[in-house]
Parts: C-alpha cells; sequence; structure tokens
C-alpha cells in the first residue's frame, strides 16, 4: 500500500533550507501555506529553525514516527540519507533530487545504491528527479511538492512521469476550476510506478477519473494488467507524448528509462479501455466534463444554442466524433413550438433565439432531458446584454443536476464584465462544464460518449477451444529449439497449425524429383511447388515457388529447375501443395512484443497490405468480438463481403482462426513471429496456403 | 468602393433609442463609447436627445451628408426607411433589423422591395439580419455594430456570415490580445457579400491577416475569382462550418440562401491558397501568429524548452503537421555547449534545463536564429519561480524583434500571480504570439509555414495545346444538343476526345453482324465488343460488354448474342475496340459544379475507386503542377510506379491527358458529366478504352 506516501501523517523534509526560492525552501512553504494537517520535521544540520518550525540535525532526533520524507540532497549523499531513513523506520522517500540514472552511469550507479538500501529497510521510494505527490484532502492537505499551484479539492487525479506536463496539465486543470485528489510526478519511477500509483487510485474512493500523461512504459504488460482492471471501474484519460519518430527521440533524450513500444501504445489503451488523448487541451477540458456528469447511455446529442453558427460548428464535431445529432420526437417538437418563442427554430439544434429568456432555456432544457430519444444535452450560451444571463445560468444548474443526462456547455461571453463573470461563476459553481469554443466543447461531451461506448463493450473472454493438441505443438517447437533453429520447416509451421485445428491446403514434402512426382499424384492436380530451406528465407523472390502446375512432367521439370538454380544454398527439400484458385487472399500475423505478449495482424494481402497498408493490430488474446471488429476495421474490410458477383467470404472461419492463432500464441510465448501469408479465404472456410513461424 | 461602410464620416441610426439594452440603444452606445471620430444622427420620431446627443425626426432634418445609415426598424417599415435614405443621398445602409428572407416568402418579398429602392438610388446594402461592421483605424473608430466586445487596433480583419461565430472570433481574438482592423458580419448579405468585402480588405493597407468564416457561397465562382487575388497577397485563414451532412442540415435551418457546394469548398479553398481550418480555436490562435510574425522560409524548427515533455508533444505536433525538428549543425551545438548550462540538452530540442537564466536563454535564440539549417523558433518557456522570468521575456522579445524568423511562445504560467502576469505583458507587448498549450502553439507555427508552402507554390498556368479542334468538338456537341440527346454516343465521345489529341484505343462503329465482323478483321485481335445505345446506361453490368475476342466466330456469335438479350433496348449499335491488355487500369472524371465550373477526378479503376474511395479531385482549370499533385496524393500512388518488377507507368502521359481533358472542359462548359473510365496507363502511353459523356 501507497498510504504512507498519499497519505503521510508526518512528513520529514531532508535538505529543508531558509533559502528563499529553494527546493528545500519550497516544499516546507507549500507544505504550511496549503496547510498539511500532519506533522512536519525539517532536517538541517545546522539551522535549528526552518520557517518557524522547529529543525532537526538529522532523523534520528526526530521525536515522533516518520511516514514520508523528502530528499533534497545532492545526489552523492542520497544513498547515505536512505539508510537514515531506513534505520529511523520512513516508510516512503520523495527524490527530488536529479543527478541519477538520468545523467549516465554514475548516477546509475547511484540509484542502484540507494534502492539496495530502501529494499534492505522495506522503504519505497518515489522518484528520483521527480517532483512529489500532492493530495488535497481536506483533511490532510499534504503538498509534497515543490511546485507552486494550488488546486481546489476535487475528484481528478493525475499521474505524470514528467513534472513539466505535469504542471501543464495542473495549470489547465487549475484554470478550468477543476477540482483535483490526488497528484503525482514520479520523475525516473525507479520504484513506485505509473502502474503502481493507478492501481492506488483506482481504490481511491474520492478518484472520480484519472489523467495519465507518459513518454513510454517501463513494463507495458503490467501497465495493462492494471489499467484493465481500474479502467472497468473509473476513466482513465491518458496521453502518450512521443508518437512521432521525431517526438520519440525528443522523448528519450530527457527521460533516463523507458523502452519504446511504440506501435503498442494506442493498442494497450484500447485493449484497457482507456480514453486516448493526442491533445493535451482536450485531455484536461474533457477531464472537466468526467468531473461533474454522468456518462451519457447512447451517442443522440440534443443541442440547443441562442446563436445558430455555433451549433453548427458543434454539430460538425459530434457528428465527426460518431456522435449522432438526431430528429427530435414530434412530442418534442410540438412542445417546443408550445413553449419557445415565435422565431425559434424547433428542430435540433433548437435555436431559443437571443432573446429567449430563462423560462425559454429551461423549457428547452426540460424537453431534452425527458425525450428518450436523446442521450446528453449540448448547451451552447452566449450572453446577450438584453438578457438574464445569470437567470438562465441558474436554470442550466438546477437541470444539470438532475444528473439525468449530461451537459456541457459552450458559453461565448466577455468574462471582462462583472454580471457575466457572475453568470459563468452560477454555472461552475454548479458543476456546468464550461467552455470558451463550441469545437471544444463539442470534444468534451464526445469523450463522455467515447467512455460510454468502452463501458458497452461486450465483455466476451478469449475462446478456449477443446480440440487443440498444445503438447504436440510444444513438443514440435522443443525439437526445433533443440536443433537450434530459429526459423521453422514448412513440416514444423504446418504440423503446428494443424494442432491448434488451423486448416491448411494438403501437402506433402518431397526430398527428391520422384518423391516430389509420388506425391503430385497423390494430392492430384493443380497444385504448387515450394522450395523448403531454412537457408532461403524469402523463397517466392528467389523463383522458389511455382504455382499452378498441372500435371507429372511441370512438377518434374520445375523441381529440376530449382534444383539446378539453388542447389548452392545446400540440400533442398520440397513442399508441394494443392493450388486453391479464387479464394481471397488474406495475411493473418503476430509479433512478439517486449513485456506485452503478441501483437497480431489483419488485413488483406498483396497490394493492400503492400501499397496501402490496409493492416490492423490487436494485442493478442484476441476475443471474438475483438476478431470481428480486425474483419471490420480495415479500409477495404467492404471486399470481405464479396463485390461484383463474388460471394462474402467465410467471415466466421477468418474469426475461428484469428481466435485459435491467439490460443496459440498464448500457449507458446516463445514464438517471435508468425505470419499466415496468404491465408485463402473463401465462401466456405479459409485455408492456409503459405505459413511461417520464427521462435 | 466600400469607404462608406468601413470608412463612415458621419453615420444615422435610424431607430436609436434611449431604451437600455435595445439595439438602437447599444449602437448609439457604442459609437460614443468607442470614441467614433465623425458625426452620429439619431433618428428618432419623438425623442429630442438620445444619449445626450441631438436627435432629428428623420433623415431630412440632418443637417449634413450622411455616409452610412442603420436601419433598426420592424421589417415592414424597412422598404419606406430604405427610399427615405435614396432620397437624402445616403450611401451605404446597415440593415440589423431581422424578418426577412430567413423568416420565409414574406420576408424575402420585403427583402426584394427594399433591395429596388436601394438599386434605384445606388445605396449599397449590409445585411439584412446582421450585427454591422467595426473599424478600429484610431483616426476613426467606427463602431457600428451592436455588440459589447471592444478590441484594440491591430492588423487582423474579421468577415463573418454569422453573428455568433463572428462574436466567437472577437472575444477569441480579443482573449488572447490580437489587435482587429476591420470586423464584418453581414448576415443575409443580400447586397454586400463576403467575396467583395474580402477584396476591400485586400486592398486595405492596414489589414495583415484576413478570418474568413462562413457556412456556405451564394457565388463560390466569385469567391474563388476574389480569394485567389486577395490570397496571394496577405493571408486568408478561413473556417467552413456544415462540413457534416448534419452539420450542414443545422446550417441551412438558420439562414436564409446558400447554395450547397460542400464537396468543393476545400477544393476553392485549396485553390485560392486561403489556409482551411476545421477548428475555430486553432484558426484564431494562428491570427495571433500572423498578426506579428514573419512567414518561415522552410520547414525547420528550432524548439528552445525549460522542461522536457512539452516539447515533446510540440515535437509530435509539429513532425504531424509535415515540419521537421531537424538535427542543428555541429557549428550551432559547439556553440550552445560553451553557453548553456552544463545539464543542458544541445541537440534540438534545446533544453536549456529550468535553472537557466536569460543569458542561456539568449544564447540559445541567437544560435537558432543565426543557424541557416533552421526556418523558425519555437519556445517552451515555463516559469519556475527560482528564475528570472521578465528578464527571460525581455531577451525573447528582444530575439522576435529582429524580425528574421518567425518565434511562437508555448507559454506555461501561474498567471495569478503577478510577477508572472508582468512576464505574460512584457512577452505579448513585445509581440510574441504565447499560448497556453504546446500542441496550441505548435499548430499556430505549423499554420504560418503552412502559407510559407503555399507562397512557394509553383505558379503555372494551365497548359494551352496548340493541336486541338475546339470547332469540331463544339460542332459534335452542338449536333447531340440539336437531337436533344443529353448522352453522347460512342463515337461522339471518341470525337470529342480525339479533338483535343486524347488517345483512345483504335475503334469503329458496325451496325450488325456483317459490319462487326468486318471491322473486327480491320482492327485485328484480340478486340472488345460493347453495345452502344443512349438507352443501356450501365452497359457492362447489362452483359453489353465482351472481352478478349481472338477471332471472328467469337465476335459473330457475341454481337448475336447481344442482339438476342439486348434487342429489346431498340436498335443496336456495337463498337469495336482493340483489346489492350496488361495496362493500369485508371479513371479520369469530371463533373459540373454550379457557378464554379468543373470539378476534375483521378484514380485507379475497379476496387480502388469502388471500396477504396481512393480518389482525387482539383477544380478545374488544372495546371502541370496540379495535375502532377494529383498522381501523386492518392494513397495508392506508388502503384503507379511500377510494383513487383511492373513498370511505371507513364505518368507525363496522364498528365498530358487531365490538362487536355481540363482545356475541354473550359471551352465546353455545356458538359454536365464526363468518365474516361477506365485508360489504360503503360509505361508508353495512356489510352482511353471507354468514356462517357452527358451535356
Amino acid at each position: 500500500m501507497l498510504d504512507a506516501l498519499f497519505k503521510p501523517k508526518s512528513v520529514a523534509v531532508i535538505g529543508a533550507s531558509n533559502k528563499e526560492f529553494s527546493i528545500g525552501n519550497s516544499v516546507i512553504t507549500n507544505l504550511l501555506t496549503y496547510g498539511y494537517t500532519g506533522e512536519i520535521y525539517p532536517i538541517n544540520p545546522t539551522s535549528p529553525e526552518i520557517r518557524g518550525l522547529k529543525a532537526y540535525r538529522n532523523l534520528d532526533e526526530v521525536p515522533g514516527l516518520v511516514d514520508l520524507a523528502h530528499i533534497i540532497l545532492p545526489s552523492k549523499f542520497v544513498p547515505q540519507a536512505m539508510i537514515e531513513c531506513g534505520e529511523k523506520g520512513v516508510k516512503a522517500v520523495i527524490i527530488n533530487s536529479a543527478g541519477f540514472k538520468e545523467t549516465g552511469q554514475e548516477g546509475a550507479k547511484l540509484q542502484q545504491e540507494f534502492m539496495a538500501s530502501a529494499r534492505k529497510y522495506g522503504v519505497r521510494v518515489f522518484g528520483p528527479n521527480c517532483q512529489g505527490i500532492i493530495n488535497t484532502d481536506p483533511l490532510l492537505k499534504a503538498y509534497c511538492n515543490f511546485t507552486n499551484m494550488f488546486p481546489k479539492p476535487g475528484s481528478v487525479s493525475v499521474v505524470a512521469l514528467s513534472g513539466g506536463v505535469g504542471a501543464l496539465i495542473m495549470q489547465g486543470l487549475v484554470d478550468l476550476g477543476v477540482g483535483v485528489r490526488i497528484y503525482a510526478s514520479n520523475g525516473n519511477a525507479c520504484d513506485v510506478s505509473i502502474s503502481e500509483i493507478i492501481r492506488y487510485l483506482g481504490n481511491d474512493l474520492e478518484t472520480n477519473a484519472i489523467i495519465v500523461y507518459t513518454e513510454g512504459f517501463a513494463d507495458p504488460g503490467d501497465f495493462l494488467r492494471v489499467a484493465l482492471e481500474v479502467a472497468a471501474r473509473k476513466p482513465i484519460l491518458a496521453m502518450k507524448a512521443g508518437r512521432t519518430e521525431q517526438g520519440a527521440k525528443a522523448a528519450s533524450s530527457h527521460t533516463g528509462s523507458l523502452a519504446g513500444v511504440d506501435i503498442a501504445t494506442e493498442l494497450i489503451f484500447e485493449k484497457a479501455g482507456i480514453l486516448s488523448f493526442t491533445d493535451e487541451g482536450d485531455l484536461i477540458r474533457a477531464a472537466m466534463a468526467f468531473a461533474s456528469q454522468p456518462i451519457p447511455k447512447g451517442q443522440r446529442v440534443g443541442i440547443i444554442t441562442n446563436t445558430g453558427g455555433p451549433a453548427v460548428i458543434a454539430t460538425d464535431v459530434l457528428v465527426a466524433a460518431g456522435l449522432d445529432v438526431p430528429m427530435l420526437s414530434v412530442q418534442s417538437v410540438s412542445k417546443l413550438r408550445a413553449s419557445l418563442l415565435p422565431q425559434a427554430a424547433v428542430e435540433n439544434p433548437i435555436d431559443v433565439v437571443a432573446t429567449a429568456g430563462p423560462a425559454h432555456f429551461r423549457a428547452a432544457l426540460d424537453i431534452l432531458n425527458e425525450d428518450d430519444g436523446i442521450d446528453s444535452i449540448f448547451m451552447n450560451f452566449v450572453t446577450p446584454s438584453f438578457s438574464d444571463t445569470q437567470a438562465i445560468a441558474r436554470e442550466i444548474v438546477e437541470v444539470s443536476q438532475s444528473g439525468k443526462k449530461p451537459i456541457v456547455c459552450n458559453f461565448m461571453t466577455d468574462i471582462v464584465q462583472e454580471r457575466f463573470q457572475t453568470t459563468q461563476r452560477i454555472l461552475l459553481d454548479g458543476g456546468v462544464p464550461c467552455y470558451a469554443y463550441p469545437s471544444d466543447a463539442a470534444r468534451a461531451l464526445a469523450a463522455l460518449a467515447r467512455y460510454g461506448r468502452i463501458q458497452q463493450r461486450p465483455g466476451d473472454a478469449a475462446t478456449i477451444f477443446a480440440d487443440v493438441d498444445a503438447a504436440k505443438a510444444k513438443a514440435i517447437i522443443a525439437a526445433a529449439q533443440q536443433a537450434g533453429r530459429s526459423i521453422l520447416s514448412a513440416r514444423e509451421v504446418y504440423g503446428v497449425f494443424a494442432a491448434y485445428g488451423i486448416a491448411v491446403a494438403p501437402w506433402q514434402v518431397a526430398d527428391d524429383i520422384n518423391q516430389a512426382v509420388a506425391a503430385a499424384e497423390q494430392l492430384g492436380y493443380p497444385l504448387v511447388v515450394k522450395v523448403d530451406s531454412e537457408a532461403i528465407d524469402h523463397k517466392s523472390d528467389r523463383g522458389g515457388v511455382a504455382v499452378n502446375l498441372k500435371d507429372a512432367a511441370s512438377v518434374r521439370s520445375m523441381v529440376a529447375d530449382m534444383q539446378a538454380r539453388l542447389g548452392h544454398y545446400g540440400k533442398l527439400r520440397f513442399v508441394l501443395q494443392k493450388y486453391l484458385p479464387g479464394g481471397q487472399e488474406l495475411i493473418i500475423g503476430a509479433s512478439v512484443s517486449p513485456d506485452l505478449g503478441h501483437l497480431m495482424m489483419f488485413g488483406l494481402g498483396g497490394i493492400y497490405v503492400e501499397v496501402l497498408k490496409d493492416v490492423t493490430f490487436k494485442l493478442a488474446p484476441v476475443t471474438h468480438s475483438e476478431a470481428e471488429a480486425m474483419l471490420a476495421s480495415i479500409k477495404s474490410a467492404a471486399i470481405l463481403d464479396g463485390l461484383r458477383g463474388k460471394p462474402a467470404v467465410d467471415k466466421q472461419a477468418l474469426i475461428n482462426t484469428i481466435q485459435r492463432l491467439s490460443m496459440l500464441l498464448g500457449d507458446l510465448p516463445m514464438i517471435q513471429e508468425l505470419d499466415l501469408n496468404p491465408i485463402m479465404a473463401f465462401d466456405q472456410g479459409a485455408v492456409v496456403v503459405d505459413g511461417r513461424i520464427r521462435i
């Protein structure tokens, strides 16, 4: 448990200082200014008093127990300070000092050193090279951090590896007036990790939404497991920077750790049910909506405006984000007509017009709140000088506080004028999220709706196929491992597929021409001849594949030809395989990602993958609904449904194959890469015609 | 000229009122508050005085000349007021009143009525149903508008059809502290159009950038002509709402006019060299950068930061927008190393670190300003409590005012603290655009760079081909028109193409089997037989096309078969055409767009157009560089370069064909639709194998 870190009853500050603007001074000042309710023990070898508090020469002299200690000393003194913390029985330490792993080898050694002591004494370490934490709990008010923004208490918690972006997020929340619960920026993260903090926040009853900023994952698998569990209970809004190659380079240059699992980040977020953002402003504004609004049950938005244009802009953004601005029911329209001014537009968007008063706004809000065809309300509220905007704001707040449907408000006003500032205060104090631009407000509402969709995802588990022979597949791979081979032979690849019930076009292996002809006669024509040698990796590029051979003579001459051309690679084997024309060529593949299991890939073959890169990815294990989504999410998905009289392919067979492969990958984690390339899909069934496994 | 509207020497307000919060009162109040330097003549039949100004019972009583009159009367009185304006010699009128075309037929009639009088007397009309204009010129200070935001004078002008969005943009500019030159929101736009205002602003020496918001174009062709001319001289930043189907519906319900030319909007913006935005916040923030910064000469950005994370975010956004964050020169790196703190990162992004002082910032700025490999500077500036932020701000301003390279600044601070507010003031007063989020700042810089790319576009004119026979093509079409046909026959289509030097696969027409066989023998095999009848529109769907016929017998039996199956459509003709296998199937098409000429389309045939919608559009006339861009901009462009040993197609032949077609469309505006579908491209040449023209 991280209670000693996030809910410390007492805080020692090793390196407390009277020097203005030093970190050792800022931490003490912040604890005092923010009103920390626990004990503060400044540690300073010479000053008897820091900021009016009694200071101690060392930890040993501190009379009480110490839950949490800041260490704010030059890096070389940190290992010794850690030993002293251990001996005092300190439970958690925040190391604000820099000069460790992020600076090179020498710093890394210091980091190893203090961590050894921390482990020995059971001290949890936060940082080093970090800001610290804030817990706004009014009963605690722990500001264990050297920054200087003082958020009001609330329900949004923030985890940010980068202190700079952490501060940016806090500034944004403070500017919008969004209350914060817990803030944590853990810098080098040598012990307490992002994942562990998220788990803690998941269990924190006062946290309703979690913001995560990261530039990479030290242990993506752990992150995924934790996030899966927490995101099911409360929204996690996340942003990962370093998405572009140059961005990733910039990120790696300013942090000490972080593996590069870039391609997988979006997959992790998606699998975990995390709301992913690429714009920090959008993330912060969405958090404002999550802080007070319920999650919409569906995607249908009712818009109320008192000026036309901004509602058009909002409609564009909402629709582009997958929401709907539907026609209203006949009843709602007739109620609107009866309640609004004659010039009002009583369709969705509802334009109550600029001269509308509080009663008109209230009527429109009530009608949308009651309309079963509407899941959320977008309010566009300009403040004409001739209307009682404060009374209108009170109506919006009242309806919002019914808690029935989420409301977001684009509030266009001149805040310099006191009456409008008061109007805004009424809205914000009433928990109505307010934004300065309709697009911003629409994206915040879209984020709520996106979380609603995540909540409604089918919760199916990966299918367990009873008919697989895992032992057989393992034996095949073990044999190859023992022989020191990393590329499996065709016989092995097809054997592994067969063990998992994945259909392969009928095949046989031959060592020479006569065996090849005999095999061909047995398989029947037309057929394909492929050279099978570990030494020849891209066999079709080397003329090692011949398709549509129609008789024994062709087989004989082709095998001879390959022997002549490719014999210098060593002894050749040949695979003869039934040629199956007329199907749809597809690729299913997988590759391992460090600490994360396998990434599975699906796409159409040939030009679709090579030129159009029209492929889709999921993290294994892949469930039935996820496999279904893979088929649906490629751009050329319509081809699977049949075109120009061609029948649709057997999607169930493909979904089945993807899931069987997913189970195979789970059972055989040593597989580095695997391809079904191509797998031919027909109107009945799908059959692998070539495959490759690297272990 | 619109000088009477935008630079009025005297303003009459017909409908001036003492009633608080009425429009007739607001306009007078605004003129007084803003400090209008001309004459104000309130017109009110009963009050002798309005807001301390002498009022007149009618226009006739006004002693002086009236340049501009507001009409703020119920709509039914407006026609009479317009007559009085005409008789008084008023040059321009702003009709703030609503109740005209936007309300239905009766209102439209009133609009017609007052416009007839306006034309008779030569009065220019602004509105109706509009806000009005603002001219911030310190020598004039004309606030002829009923809103209540008071922008400071500056160089950004705003044109917004929608008053609501106009107010939103003004509020955004005022909030950011961006100075405004002229503001115009013209509502129903029955006389003075958006285009005319843009032309006026193009000639206004004090306007450096123009913001345009629209929901559609009354006359898109006129808009394009004006925008082309103005955007070549100063940046136009535009946003069109109603991009989605539902958004367009919302737009049309709240405005009285506006044709639906949605698909063409982006093409108009692109052709004109207008910077298009889909987010109003991005547009306003970009305007802030255009107001003070030079246009970068290239795409290479140098980043300076004093905290890591936000620079990573900025890098992501810049790179995704097509900019580059390149390595710095060896000289710059060694200069940085000598000038910055030892912990600083001396690569791009340059991290001067949080403890950096003014001299470090200045050194980094100077080095980037001098580095020939850098075109613009992105500054990420957090305000640590321990640094002299005001001195740092002064250094940024000084370097910015060298005017050498554009600088934008993400300024992360707690504005509540006075010292940081002062820091911000120094930056803003110094003309450094400041933003609260790194992504926002990066997008503003990207907009500057985007305008730089527009300025550098090749200015080539459409090629004029001397070898075309326009008269012949016109004669063919005139004959079809005379015969009352809208779909041209194959002979006519190919005849038109031939007249413009567009290569068609050798073809002949036959009326019966014997003619068909004779034609086949003459053309040579293999060939294609196609039925040619105006009654059969999609001939291949109806079995009216047979390919790869290899001898006379096949031709004979196929023609007989078609006659049997399709004879009920009436007398059939047949086109026999050389079958040309092995090329790349492509489509080139065109359709007419009201008031705008033709939209040309290019794409790969078959599944690429049907499923992947991988097509690209340009407005005709299409120049050589535009045709080149069309070929390059489809997603499957790599296919044109040859794949898997296939040769590249003859791009020059395609570019030539597109341009010849563009010339053809310019000469023959009566063409409604035209398709070259398919045109087969080879490594040498490209040949049309089927075509269609609808007039």
